[in-house]
């Protein structure tokens, strides 16, 4: 599969088209972005990180029976994925207060929740990445209610597969984003990257933080945390 | 019936005990705050009007088969109440995009939004009343998801009252917001006030606002807008 042209570049990753209009050809940048961007770094090594573990846990997901946009790695830093229209929802899933909702609801961070929650995000930087309510997810109509509802259960299932996944490796899942597109034939289906940029991931012996959550609040090296998970993740006994 | 001991004084009311322990003593204040009670001012008047134009339109409302807490107004500045365990919850109703919504979804505002939506903010001053989705109403169990579906009826219900009623005084409620408590046989009953504090209220001949917006922005003499709006409900022709 060829690299055609650059068809669009975000904070993480650049997307290039492929001789076949159904593919595109990602590759991961070693940029480290927080705060809607207002912080930046490039760190050496961490496309290549994110590429790996994003592969492994797709691969994951889809023994699981879970699909995905994923195709298959094509170097250190690319892989090649199903082209969808995005729809401009961060969908997070929550299953430890962290972050965000620790702040908001005033929970103490750490705190398992009662249940795994889902949350949407309205995916504008212009805006902040608003908290949407059903009611506003209505009046957007990025989705349909329907699909809305199939991005939540198919939210709770990729946690479903992530959470004991992690746990074998010593790592808690705390939180994390998904993106979700539509295919041409009107199909869900999980798209962009799971990976620490994108999960909150404690481990389970030293309570630290193997995440971005090291980059957000310079906790230390980001590479090395990265490499924690990458390395037990190869070893998963699957 | 007799004003007893002040049993909690928040921004807006005096809530005083009575001989009966179901009814409240409610003393309207002079006092304005916005921005979580930042912005603060005595207003001299003000606890008549909201007081007055409460009355109306709880009178109105319950006309209209809406129960609420209010029994009746006893003097220029102080009505009885039922007493009930208010849900910790801001329940907005909105028409028109303004304010937090505008800002939060970047929708101009004056724009009416295609169906009418109900909001849940979470009432702690501390938090900032953060807005809460389904799934934080069902982490913070503030109240039943059966509750929450009665509240959100009940606000849309109050809603088609009060539209119409505006229409026919020449204003547009754009939103409000209401609160609910809970008697103690377990009914969900509307209490708290409902007056240009807690309404938009936009003139349909010049679009200037009669609602507390005049003080938070300082557009004018509140005093002004707020008689302008208890004159016109003065003249109901119901
Ligand atoms: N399968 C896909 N098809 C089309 N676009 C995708 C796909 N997967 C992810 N994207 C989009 O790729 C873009 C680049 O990713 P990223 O660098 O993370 O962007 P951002 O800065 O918007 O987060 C994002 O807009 C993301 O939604
Ligand atoms: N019927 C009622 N029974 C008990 N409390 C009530 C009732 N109606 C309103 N309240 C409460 O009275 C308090 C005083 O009102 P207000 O001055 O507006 O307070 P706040 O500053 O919290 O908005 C509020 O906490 C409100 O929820
Ligand atoms: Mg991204
Ligand atoms: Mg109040």
């Amino acid at each position: 599969m060829e690299k055609g042209r650059l068809l669009y570049e975000g904070k993480a990753k650049q997307l290039f088209a492929t001789e076949d209009e159904n593919i595109l050809f990602v590759s991961y940048k070693d940029s480290a972005t927080a705060f809607n961007g207002e912080k930046k770094e490039e760190i050496d090594g961490k496309g290549i990180l994110n590429n790996k573990i994003t592969t492994i846990l797709f691969d994951q997901l889809k023994k699981h029976g879970i699909e995905s946009h994923f195709v298959e790695r094509i170097s250190e830093n690319e892989q090649l994925v199903r082209k969808v229209e995005i729809i401009p929802l961060e969908v997070v899933v929550r299953n430890v207060a962290a972050g965000s909702i620790a702040k908001r609801l005033g929970i103490e961070e750490g705190i398992p929740l009662k249940h795994s929650i889902v949350e949407f995000y309205y995916k504008d930087d212009e805006l902040g990445d608003p908290l949407l309510t059903n009611a506003h997810l209505g009046l957007l109509a990025l989705a349909t209610p329907e699909e809305i509802e199939t991005i939540e259960t198919k939210a709770l299932e990729v946690n479903k597969v992530l959470q004991p996944l992690f746990k074998e490796i010593g790592v808690t899942l705390i939180d994390f984003k998904l993106e979700f597109g539509k295919t041409p034939d009107g199909k869900i289906l999980l798209a962009d990257e799971i990976s620490p940029d994108t999960c909150r991931l404690w481990d389970d012996e030293t309570n630290k933080k193997l995440d971005k959550d090291v980059f957000r609040r310079n906790l230390g090296s980001l590479t090395e945390v990265y490499e924690t998970i990458l390395s037990r993740l190869g070893g998963l006994s699957k």
